[in-house]
């Protein structure tokens, strides 16, 4: 069993609450937020704003994943907006500890997201402030893209990692996330999948129908422990 | 008589295409995105993928005003989810005509935005490339401030370049445009107002209404020649 | 008649309290704070920790000078430690307007510092929020230059724009101001002096009579009105 | 007359030194070195191991047009491999009296760089020590593009300003400058031509019929005093 | 045992040639100057001119510790003034090696300073040119923090790898080192104590008794060999 | 045995085509461009418009070895223009899977480059798409330094690294590769070699000699398997 979180980039943003109702019926776990800032990665998406707009649709946790440089300048602004969950990346900052310090401080739910070529090294003295990790399974700030295989091993890696230090930390895997690659992952340890168009939106059996199938077929899996 | 352009920003995030119905029925002239990097200003907003999420909702033109650093890295993005309109910061790039060349060539009315700060000496060599010109009225990236009164006067200079330089060109204006602000601009000789939370959006009367009235005063005022 | 304004830069850093105290015992007008950032300037000098050792040694006005990269970051900071004078450089970002009304609503006296090649054009959509221009007189982040001549002809230029737009607006100038371009610079309208080594600080008579000695000089001059 | 300076980028760089020994028989008047640094604009071209190279290849003067971010960090590197002039541009850089009076302390001519859309503004201020300006006729850092049309204005306007300041300097341009534009720009009073691909290399006649041709045509044309 | 160096940045910095004073006499020894910039930490604090400014008043080690974007453009000007330990971050500079290379070669002690996150891995390829290691036990840049009590370990890792190698590497820790942490972290290695308010500045009993008390309480203790 | 891969940047770049025939005829195996950009090195170089002048001269491969921040931005530049190898640098980018990704995808062999200071982290996750990985020996950008010793471990490192993950990449050394040098080099597991003046340009003997004798040496030494 893991967690679900579709990825709202992904849903049909011209009616964005619609979507989010028949996700939160189909009993999805969080709701992913990608917030893009043309530098990090070359693209922009959505804004505090579009959060605020529907922060009272639903009482599951926000989770905005921030694919921005210099996140520390912007997370009481997140948190204001109504994030429970923030998550941002190791490469966009030369102060991780004080920036994941803050994030905790404010009560939300900590995130460490990690580019397909970062090593888990940092982990080494932030793991006792962090409640996620972040793989990114394709890089950031694109679409489409094809799942990294080598990636699999990080988290396999970040799992031993986790359980040799007697740590509470998620593993959110975030990029190409389909049926063929659920499996994989969670057999690895990853226990919250961010899932897109690979799984859930677009698909020709409605978005309803995609996620009841998603919700029971990931609820059948088991995440290695 | 001057175009109105909704500040889609301010709309009902969560219901987007809904908003952008009735505004079309309303008889708005253009609709207005505002794109944010969280560098060139310190916030963020909406992206492409909400562009492309509504483009097929309404022929109207679609207007992005890039309130973003480097802005020459992007413009070809922004033309192909179906922007009609663009606007780029003078103060954003060391290399404006370079800019607004290359936007024009790609076939969008062509717009250079002016911080409230910022004069108007570059329009001496870019002004035959220009199709309008984007007098901030406020500063970008924050909502809710004060009309800045010396403003008026740059439109004013704008409206007397334009008229003995013979060019044709718009000028729009962008922040805290109301029914008190916009008798003021139109009489300087802007025709084209953004409009958000201070006359459209977030009315007790409802949207349909606030357009309607919104509508009727515009098309009455007169714009000077 | 015009301010004088110590640079304490120039002072014994190591007694600063000491020369602060000469300097308000002879009657200077203000204290001159330079803050740098080793990248708008290439040094460093001194920050708010000692703004505040010795912001109860004197009930005259502080007035930071900030040599920095987006200033606007720093506003605040800049008040919170003490200072009553604040002035940023138009060269130093993009957002002018938006940084002076900030720094205007705080309460401080408001200044706007041009480099010696910046032109005097975007006084004419802030000069209503300035309280005081600083024509840099040499180039900023160096000691021991010599005064730059043209900018004889700017403080010319901004006396008389003043004038004719019927501001209050103060003119310091700022770099190798000594008995020498004094009576120059009052001449054409300067009314605020920071002064250094060039007529202050490490002459042989001393703090104490080169304090007085320049009070009387410059009380006998006359600034143009 | 007007001096004529072949644009080595556009030489065949795999014989660099012969193209140079037949333009300096063909009587050139300088050589003109284009510098790039994928920041400013977006290429690479040549440095300081090349200019090396030929350096004693010929006595004429070599001239370093630097399209680089804060050139000012650059100056004294292409001083001591041996240009006798340099540009830069005054949208590189926030400290341009510096950078321009730091040059001349070299000895070496000092240029002024300016894009299409760069006023003539700064000069007011800085004209006394700039020995020529460059007027940019096409967007820096690309290769065959049209003729900017606005920019004959401009030389005007430079013209003007440079006489009624009974001033001693050079009007270089640069950008498409051929048989058709000569004319045209030194009616303007340009009297400094970068030659490239649009009248001097890469003709069927070859380089050393085009640099004869080019003397010729130039020599029998007046520049507007 | 271990070294003692006071942070004069939390010393009375209207007095500070007193405060060297006093510090001199109780026998610690060296001083430490935290030199920021603005943007690698949000603060400013002191410069060249203050160091000078007391460098003959104490023959004891000067240490400045870059809390700077590039150091590697620094360090030149910090030994000119008198330093003769500079610890520079890892974060800061893409050329490490480079930076730490280039202040062996001028004479001081080279030190290499890394923030809470930062792993050790890059020691393996320096640690032949570097003198001392700056373990930061709070995040740079801001006064009155916590002890990360994760930096332990990595004192801990720090003087296993030393060992190992057979390296003489000093252990210099800053941020809240008071008489609660100085027995942990000198039990995990660390001989160099950068000590400010935690223990040393703005004690009831003065500072010539907390330097007092301080030496003894250090001296008393034992370093891991 | 290793391949020789000429430094082009040390060749007579007023005539390069004759260099490149004579190193051609000498039976070298690449062609190294070193690009630089004056940001991540302090220096420039050479760039596409030289590359294209050569290409065809030789048929052996092209390597360009970009000294530039954010490679990503020009890696289908330099595959139009004619290289067969690109490396980037890790420390330059954020994005090295990706970037890495998008040049294996073109084609090209790819290269990582580290700097001295860097450690073989990240290729645990890009080891499979890495074709070289250039062990820079030397500090990148400076001419004339000096082979740093600590690099012949990482060298070591590396190798057994590649044998124990059974993966194909070949490793390249590049700074100060001499006579002195390659046996150590090549011992450790060296196979790819950029020679400059150390060994192979500016000799007394001439190029085609030193080229014959580096030949002759390095086909007689055995790398390490």
């Amino acid at each position: 069993m893991a967690e679900i979180g579709p990825s709202l980039m992904c849903s049909d943003l011209g009616a964005l609450r619609e979507d989010i109702n028949i996700l939160h019926e189909g009993n999805v776990d969080f709701f992913h937020f990608d917030i893009m800032d043309g530098h990090f990665v070359p693209n922009y998406t959505m804004g505090t704003d579009m959060i605020k707009s529907v922060r009272y649709d639903t009482n599951l946790p926000f989770d905005a994943h921030l694919m921005i440089e210099y996140p520390e300048r912007y997370i009481d602004t997140f948190v204001e907006c109504g994030c429970d969950m923030i998550s941002v990346h190791e490469e966009a900052t030369p102060h991780l500890h004080r920036t994941l310090q803050h994030m905790k401080s404010t009560g939300v739910q900590t995130g460490l997201a990690l580019n397909p070529s970062t090593s888990l090294n940092s982990l080494e003295y932030v793991g006792d402030i962090v409640d996620y990790v972040v793989i990114m399974t394709v890089n950031p700030g694109f679409a489409g893209q094809t799942f990294i295989s080598s990636t699999l091993n990080k988290i396999d890696n970040l799992k031993h990692f986790i359980n040799s230090n007697n740590l509470q930390i998620k593993i959110q895997v975030d990029g190409n996330i389909s049926y063929d690659t659920i499996p994989e992952v969670m057999k690895k340890g990853a226990n919250m999948l961010v899932c897109g168009t690979s799984c859930l939106f677009r698909q020709p059996k409605g978005l309803q129908q995609a996620a009841a199938d998603l919700r029971q077929f990931t609820d059948r899996m088991k995440v290695k422990q």
